[in-house]
Formats: C-alpha cells, structure tokens, sequence
C-alpha cells in the first residue's frame, strides 16, 4: 500500500516557488501577494486561514488576512471585494468558506475579479473550467488531487473513477478535470442507493463526505486507488482524521493519501500556485 | 413503451408563450427579440438555424440572423457580439456552433453579455450552473431534457443516470443539472471501457454521442428511461436519426424519446423560454 505523500509532493512545489520569490527579490522587484478574508470565528476556517497564512510568509509572498466580524453584511463584503479587485499590490485573493448564512454568497463569488480568484470558485472560472478553456484559474483542492495522482503516475485515460459528494468546491470541478483527462466519473451524493456497491467498481475512489470511517473495506475494489478528501474532528480524540477507517481498509488500496498530509497540504500548494500564475500573467 | 413527446410537450410551452406575446401587443409593448449568429454553410446549422427563426416568427417574436462569412476572424465576431451586448433591441442571442477551427471559440463565447446569453454558454452562466446560482441562464439543450422528464413525472432523486458523451454543451452541464436533483450520475467518454455494461446499470440512460444505432438492447436495464440527444443523419436514407436502434431495443425501456420529436424541439422551446425570462428581467 503506497502512501500519496501530499506532504512531501507539496513542499516541492513549493520548495520551487520560494526560490523563484528569492530571484524576485534579488532582482528587486515587488513581490506576489497573497490576500484572505475571513468572516466570523469558526474554528476550523481560522486553523485553515493560519496554516494557508503560515505558508505564504514561509515561501517568502507578502499577504493580508481581513478578518471581519461574523455580522457584516453583503454589501459590507463587496466593498472589501470591490477594493481588493482594484488594488494593484494585490494578486490573488481567496474567501474562506463557509460563509455565514445572512451573507449572499453567490454575489460575493460573482464580484471576485477573475483574475484575482486563486480559489477558482467565481462563476467564470468554473465555468471555463467546464469547457476547457485555459485562461481560467481551477479550483485549489481538485488542482491539487490530479497533481498529486499525476506525481505517482497514476493515469486517468479510461479508468473509472467513483467521487462522494458532489459539492461544487471539490465533487464537480473535480469530476469536470478527470473527465477531461477521460476517465469515466460517477458522482455520488447523500441520496445516492447502494453507494457501497458503486464505490468498489472504483479503480479510483474520492471520499469527500465529512463522514469519519465511513469508507471501510467493503468499499474498496481490490488494488485501487484512494483519495481521501475528508477533514474531520475525530470526536473522541479531537484529532484531524479523513473519510476512511484505516482499520478497516488494510491491504486492499493499491495507493491511498493519509490525513492529514495528503490532499490537505496539496490544496495549499496549489493555492500559492495558482496565486504564481497571477502574478506571473500581470508582469508579462 | 411510452414515448416522451417532446414535440407535443413544446407545443404546450411555445403556445404558452405566444399568448404572452399576444398580450405584449395588444398592449403595445416592445415586443421581446432574439437574434442568432451563423458562421459559414454547415449543412446541420443552416437547416438548425433556419428551424429555430421560423419557430422565433411563429410565436410572435422579433429576431434577426446574422449570416456571416466562414473566413470572418475572431476579431469581426467580438465586433458583433459587443454591437449585440449594447443594441437595447436585443434581448438575447445565440451563436450556433461549431465555429470554424481558425475562430477561437472561448474568447467568443466568453464576450457574450451573460444576461443576454440565451443558450447559456458563456462561462459565467456555465459556472453559475454548477454552483445552483439561480440568477444564471441554464444551456437550452439539458433544460429541454429536464424539463421533457419532469413533464413525464420521471423523478430523478436517487436515480442512477448514465450520460454517454462529455460535451460542455450538453453532457457535463446536464450533469450538474441532474445533480442537483440529487441523482447518482456517471458521464462516459469515448475512452470508457465497457459501456455497454455501464449503461446497463441506468435507470436513466442519456445518449449524446453521435453515432446511430450504437444503442441496442444489450446497452439497456428492462424498465429503464432512454433520452436521445443524438441527431445524425443516416447514412443511406440521408434522414435524421438518433443514437438508438430501435429495432433492438423493442420492449426494453418504459420510456424512450424519438428522433425527431423528442429532444430536438424541446431544446429549441428552451431557448425560447430562456429569451422570455430575459426579456422580463429586463422590464421588471
């Protein structure tokens, strides 16, 4: 069983990043920068919004946070979008999900300049995402994913390929990229019947349900793959597990990626990346 | 075996909407107008073209098409689309594909103004489909299959749905589309390995290849709903067909669309309606 270190794939790319940040700054010129906003004080959007902080300053990018108060209104976050868009010392930017409820996030989405949106999750990246098109920016956690699959050489091209949970931040954008890469992608949700049995048709098999041990052996076809995008609170413990029950699952998955240490950190990479392609396509 | 009517079920909403045009008249309103561009002399488009302006006139609205020359660059067509975006006579248009290889199709489609973008192709309302943004224009093709499903009490909670073909036009938006009615949904492509038995675990299959009588009866689970986007012509009668051979499938389905009759007039009556609410929005 071949673990996908998304931890050690990660610190190369960005291993990668800071030496290009270092010849910026040899060469003096201004440096990429990095920009958060976070609404309110959930727990887990604070620890993500920290380590997502944490490695910006470490690769050597300047950054914000714009922490806002749990009561701000949509109109209140439009201005903050409105003035980040037309910031030029801004070259990214990224809102923190989930948004609270009183806030309209469709609109938020909507107002994130394109070009600025490393998160890819305004409506025309996803969008041209959808049809191929490469001047949009892909979503961070499925960019991630298919670099870290492409890493260990597992190919795509006609295999099937079994997604739980069908949101449109990991499910969807992700079965639109493997699809293009021509694999044959089933999406399952809550309703779904027989999810077990469609899960062990998988040669590749994407947990993202937030259920801790869900995924036990019986999920899993003989020699698979396993991707698990789960970031769950183990309600004992109070420590970080994914979607499978490790216990369980011993001995079937060809490949499958730990938690934390697997998509978690990749999904950081690929945010820095994306926000490396920003800043690299404004100085052309 | 019941056939699902799309003609008949079109008839109802296009008559539905010619009263609305009527009244629009008698009350001396600017009368709704949807324009379409045509690129070249492909045989398909000129005659889909020409089906969809005798339908635009027969229901009472304006509409204009603009016949342009196959070797008009990129440039002379974002030229028509900005004059069409500012014409406050246009309430939308669409751009029927494909589009000569030298015309770079992305920057076209991106330049359509969203609120105008009645196929609902452009990236934007692509995106906003993915994210159950309601406020964008769905793509007139998946619309007129949900729609001919709904008119049929055909639920697709739960269900398992097979999409043959992963097209950005129709394949991947019907998708997320069904989706979001919380069907379990697996696209394949023309790398997919067993097909055949893929399609048999359809409760719901979607056939959008292309190729005529790919679907027999060895492709389908007995009770199963067949939905026929193909649109072919036969090779020796020169008539449209679909994807299904239907002397194979003879007693295999519950429900099955014809070609033509079944989808073909039902994406044409959602253009239709995606042009209505266009032109409400604006006046409202």
């Amino acid at each position: 069983m071949v673990i996908l270190d998304g931890k050690k794939v990660s610190e190369s790319i960005l291993y990668e990043i800071s030496l290009r940040i270092q010849e910026l700054k040899g060469e003096g010129k201004r440096l990429p920068r990095l920009d958060m906003i976070l609404v309110g004080n959930d727990y887990g959007s604070i620890k993500y919004v920290e380590m997502k902080r944490k490695t910006v300053r470490q690769v050597g990018m300047l950054g914000e946070v714009h922490h806002l108060d749990e009561s701000i209104e949509t109109e209140g976050l439009l201005d903050l979008t409105e003035s980040l868009n037309n910031n030029p010392e801004v070259d990214g930017y990224m809102i923190q999900l989930p948004l609270p409820s009183h806030i309209n996030k469709h609109t938020v989405l909507e107002s994130i300049d394109p070009k600025k949106d490393i998160d890819g999750l305004s409506p025309s990246n996803l969008g041209k995402l959808f049809q191929k098109d490469r001047t949009g920016i892909p979503p961070a956690t499925p960019v991630g994913i298919i670099k870290l699959l492409e890493e260990y050489n597992i190919k795509l091209l006609g295999r099937r390929v079994v997604i739980l949970g069908a949101s449109s931040i990991i499910g969807k954008p992700l079965a639109a990229m493997m699809l293009e890469k021509s694999a044959t992608v089933t999406i399952c949700n809550s309703n779904t019947l027989n999810t077990q049995d469609i899960a062990r048709t998988a040669d590749i098999l994407v947990s993202a349900t937030g259920k801790p041990e869900l995924i036990k052996g019986s999920f899993l076809k003989l020699g698979c793959v396993v991707v698990d995008v789960g970031s769950n609170k183990h309600s004992e413990t109070g420590k970080l597990v994914g979607d499978v029950d490790w216990e369980s699952i011993q001995g079937i998955p060809s490949h499958i990626t730990p938690v934390p240490g697997g998509v978690g950190p990749m999904t950081i990479a690929s945010l820095i990346l994306n926000l490396m392609h920003c800043y690299e396509n404004r100085n052309r």
